[in-house]
């Protein structure tokens, strides 16, 4: 027999992308920042070892939360930090949708919404995005507890038109879930909407352009009164005290954080070009990773991922109904771009 | 307008023990360890800090999961890690918890498993323990999906007889959730129950004995049925990678861990005994914890709180019913007891 509820036996329990162990692989394939996190992050780091950690870490995070709200300009009660912005996503389903309710998705974007929507026993909705991924008049008819918008999109890499995602704040009548994990790769935020409507949370990590995915460390700005009952509903001692630690440290030194944004966005324009001339079509990318379609390029999807692993290069295919002929890959390093496509070009 | 969910918005959130920001404190209010962890601990922490940080963790947090099966005879997908062992708690009641469904607890006991089902959206059946805080009869008529027990338990400090949470697993028709966070400091344990019954879950904690409650580790051992189940709607990098680290040296330095419990238990009997000097009834605790009510003693249980900390000792005041002229102290370091003997004697 089993003891599960019917919503999780039922359930698949979301994929996460390989993680080998090992260091022989180029690791294109789960969105990582190729370059180490800053030395003022590992410096703190190491001070922060020692007795202390037999404490419990300050359980609502105070000196993280200020220090976000004095950088992104909020007061510290606009502000949640999570185990990783996963944490903050189930947060969001928990505190603001009964298992009875729905939550509105795009589709195609981030698988885990739906896996964590479906765990918690309540339905989605998905608005079928353009052929361009761009937000279908649709999702403006539709109503929820909550809406989830990836901006970037993940797995597509586009943006959304801000006016739009402005447009939906103000007439969706549940929470408006901006994920914002990519953004530092981007050329406009939406910050503000955290201020401007009391429905919008916006979402980020430092898994992505702060390279800690290691750590763990999400964050949400919204109005105080959405973020007074997240605060309900998270563990007490959500974030351990080094990623807190850690957390503050990368604060402190954002300019090592986007200057390795801005190469990545050097790198990620070299990629799309080649890829281009290789046969690839490339969606325009405002993240550290690039959707590609074999178009005029003479292997299929599936099989470019097969022969690229067996050269110890990895990339994410993603076997989703529109996206079955793609390839998602992660902007590395230069060095890591140039042996993916040296890869590219004796395979075609 | 409110968007939260009502049993959220109604739900008051769980309040942790004060965790004062500097070192000023003698602090015997959260039953931390007062030893810090294994220096192998802390060095493999420090081999950690690197490069690496910028990858996710191994999603599934095999090594260390073989490692706790290594060490207490199960095998890894009897396993499960979390981010402290509060995660868990959440866990089963997500897994196997409808919102209609029903939790049965005990009373008194962690106030925190009430607090989670609650703001789960789901009841809970509270069978008060009898007067000397043994499992009542009633116990064993009870229905729901699951039944929490914290063994020994918080914040009584005491044992239920074994056989009797044998019989709980036999005939409760749930999951049955024993909270071994105190373990290490008791005579016996119920780790058997977990090869032994379908139904039966054993968590355990790295925050008390290990001294690790800054780095948030938790375990969970089960038929590999149950685990699967919990697997699928944990968050799919629940575990931060220094955790994973730090939890996998101090496995293999359970020596240090076990002396300095040890220690402990030899402080615990030092405390109870002059407590009982002093005119306090105490609990026969099998935690680094007791629970001391002042009988014979002239103040009562809140003014001994409050004057404690002027004096910058902090103990627990529990505020609970049957509770309400009881503090909890937890076992500090020979010193550290000494001082607080000291106050007492200075104040009665």
């Amino acid at each position: 027999m089993s003891y599960a509820r019917k919503c999780v036996s039922d359930a698949q329990g979301y994929v996460p992308g390989e993680q080998p162990v090992g260091d022989d692989y180029i690791k294109l394939n789960t969105n990582e920042n190729p370059y180490p996190p800053s030395p003022r992050v590992l410096e703190a780091l190491r001070t922060a070892i020692g007795s202390g950690l037999r404490l419990y870490p300050q359980p609502t995070a105070d000196r993280l939360r200020e220090k976000i709200g004095e950088v992104y300009g909020f007061s510290p009660d606009e502000v949640i930090v999570t185990n990783g912005m996963d944490e903050l996503l189930s947060l969001v389903i928990r505190t603001f949708v009964e298992p009875t309710d729905t939550v509105v998705l795009t589709y195609p974007t981030y698988v885990l919404y739906e896996t964590l929507v479906r765990l918690h026993g309540a339905k989605t909705i998905s608005c079928e995005l353009e052929p361009d991924f761009s937000l279908p008049e649709s999702i403006f008819d539709t109503t929820g507890k909550v809406v989830f918008l990836s901006r970037p999109n993940s797995p597509t890499g586009t943006m959304f038109d801000k006016e739009r995602v402005a447009r939906l704040a103000r007439e969706f009548d549940g929470i408006v879930g901006i994920d914002e994990a990519y953004i530092d790769f981007a050329d406009e935020d939406c910050l503000e909407f955290a201020r401007q409507f009391e429905n919008a949370i916006v979402m980020r990590t430092f898994s992505k352009a702060v390279s800690l995915a290691g750590l763990r460390v999400g964050f949400g700005v919204a109005n105080s009164a959405i973020i007074d009952e997240l605060m309900k509903v998270k563990d007490s001692y959500n974030m351990n005290m080094l990623s807190q630690t850690a957390a503050i440290a990368a604060l402190e030194d954002l300019e090592y954080m986007r200057d390795n944004a801005e190469k990545i966005r050097g790198t990620r324009q070299i990629l799309t070009s080649e890829l281009t001339s290789l046969g690839f079509d490339v969606a325009p990318s405002q993240s550290n990773f690039v959707l590609a379609t074999p178009d005029g390029y003479p292997l299929p999807a599936k099989d470019i991922y097969t022969q690229l692993k067996e050269r110890k290069i990895l990339v994410r295919y993603l076997n989703m109904r529109r996206l079955d002929n793609s390839i998602r890959i992660t902007i590395g390093t230069d060095e890591e771009i140039d042996s993916l496509l040296k890869a590219l070009k004796e395979m075609s």
